[in-house]
C-alpha cells in the first residue's frame, strides 16, 4: 500500500477524536491535500480550538460550520466548498461525525434513538446527496477508470458497535467492565491505519465494512 | 417441528398483509391461542374490516388500537393487554407493523428516513420495553428452562430488504424489473412457514435473522 494521495478531502466532526486525528495526519502526508475541509458544529467555539490552531499554520485547511443532522446546514456547507474549489470537484468525503449515548436497552427513548439515527445514519446519506455533484465532478476530472479515494469516494466512519452481527461489540457497549479491560487502539494508530486502508481501497470494497486495519467486519 | 402452541400472542400491524395472515393462521391452529391480540392503527376503519369480521367469529381475538411510533399509544395498549390477561403474562410479541416507501437514494429525505426508522426500528424496541413485564410474567409462569415462543419471546418481522449484507435484496428494491420477475412467496405460504419456524426456535436463535423457512439471513 502506498501513501494516500488525494487533492481535496472533507472530514466531518473534525474538531476532536478521530476527526481531528484524520485532519492532523492528512496535513502531515508527504503530499497533503490541496484542499482539506474540516467541519464541525461550532468552529469558533472552545471545542474547536485545536482545529483553529492547525488552520492558522496550514493554509490548505478550511474550517466550515456544519450540523450533519440539519439539511439546510449541509446544503450551505456544500455551496461553500464548491466556491472554494472553483471549477474542480471534491475527491473524498469522510463522514466521521457521530454521537453516542450509552444507555441500557430498557431505558432507551424515542428521542435519543431518533437524535442518534439522524446524526449517524441520515446525516451521512444527506451529505452524500449534497456533495454528489462535487464528487462526480472530481471523478470526471480524474484519470483512470477504477474507483479509488484519489478519484472520488464517500467513506463512512462507524465503530465496531455498528456491527449487528458482532456479539462481542454488543457486550463491549453493554458491559463497562469489558470496555475497561480492553482499551481501544489509540487515535493515532487508528488514523494511521485508516489512511493506509483508504489508499488501497477500490471498486471491490464498495458497500463493505472494514476496520482500521482493512479487515472485513460483518454487518 | 411440531405445531406452534402458545397461550397468548400479540401481533402488530394485524389488519393486512403478513399481520392479517398470522392472525388467520394462529386462529386456525389445532390449539389456537387463548388470547390473540391483534393491533392496528385504526381498528374501526375500513382497512380493518377483515380483522373485525374475524373478531366477530373468534372470541379469543381482541382488536386493539396501536400506533407503534407513539410511546403513549404503546403504553396504553400494554395496559389494556394486561387487563385482559388478568394475572397471567404474554407469551409471544410479534412486531410485524412496518412501513416502506420506495425512493431512489438521491431523493431520500430526512423526514421519510425518520418516519420509517421510528415505525420499523424504534417502535419494536419501545414495544419490547412496554411489554417486558408481561413477557417476564409469562416466562416465570411457564415450565421448562430453555427459551421458546411458548414460554416468552419477542419476534421482529423484517424483510430481505432489511439485510445490509444481501446485495440481491438491494437490487430487488432498487430495480422494479427484478421485482416483477421474481414474485415473492404468497402471504399464505410465508405465514405457514413462519409459524413452523416459530414453533422450533430456541435460545440459540436469539439475535439471529431467519427467513420464513428458518434459513439464516446475513445481517
Amino acid at each position: 500500500m502506498g501513501e494516500l494521495c488525494v487533492r481535496s478531502v472533507l472530514v466531518t466532526g473534525a474538531n476532536r477524536g478521530l476527526g481531528l486525528g484524520l485532519v492532523q495526519h492528512l496535513l502531515g502526508l508527504p503530499k497533503p491535500p490541496q484542499w482539506l475541509f474540516a467541519t464541525c458544529r461550532d468552529p469558533k467555539g472552545q471545542r474547536a480550538q485545536e482545529l483553529q490552531n492547525l488552520a492558522s499554520k496550514h493554509h490548505n485547511l478550511v474550517i466550515l460550520p456544519l450540523e450533519v443532522a440539519n439539511p439546510t446546514s449541509i446544503k450551505a456547507a456544500a455551496a461553500k466548498v464548491g466556491e472554494h474549489l472553483g471549477g474542480s470537484g471534491l475527491n473524498l468525503l469522510i463522514n466521521n461525525a457521530g454521537i453516542v449515548k450509552i444507555t441500557l436497552l430498557e431505558n432507551e427513548t424515542l428521542e435519543d434513538m431518533t437524535e442518534i439515527y439522524t446524526t449517524n445514519t441520515v446525516g451521512p446519506l444527506l451529505m452524500g446527496q449534497a456533495f454528489l455533484p462535487l464528487l462526480k465532478k472530481a471523478a470526471q476530472g480524474s484519470p483512470g477508470s477504477g474507483l479509488s479515494c484519489s478519484k472520488a469516494a464517500i467513506v463512512n466512519i462507524s465503530s465496531i458497535g455498528g456491527s449487528i452481527a458482532s456479539f462481542s461489540a454488543w457486550e463491549m457497549i453493554q458491559a463497562s467492565s469489558y470496555r475497561c479491560s480492553k482499551p481501544p487502539v489509540t487515535v493515532d494508530a487508528s488514523v494511521k491505519g485508516m489512511l493506509k486502508v483508504l489508499s488501497s481501497i477500490s471498486e471491490k470494497d464498495t458497500g463493505t465494512f472494514l476496520d482500521w486495519e482493512g479487515k472485513v467486519v460483518p454487518w
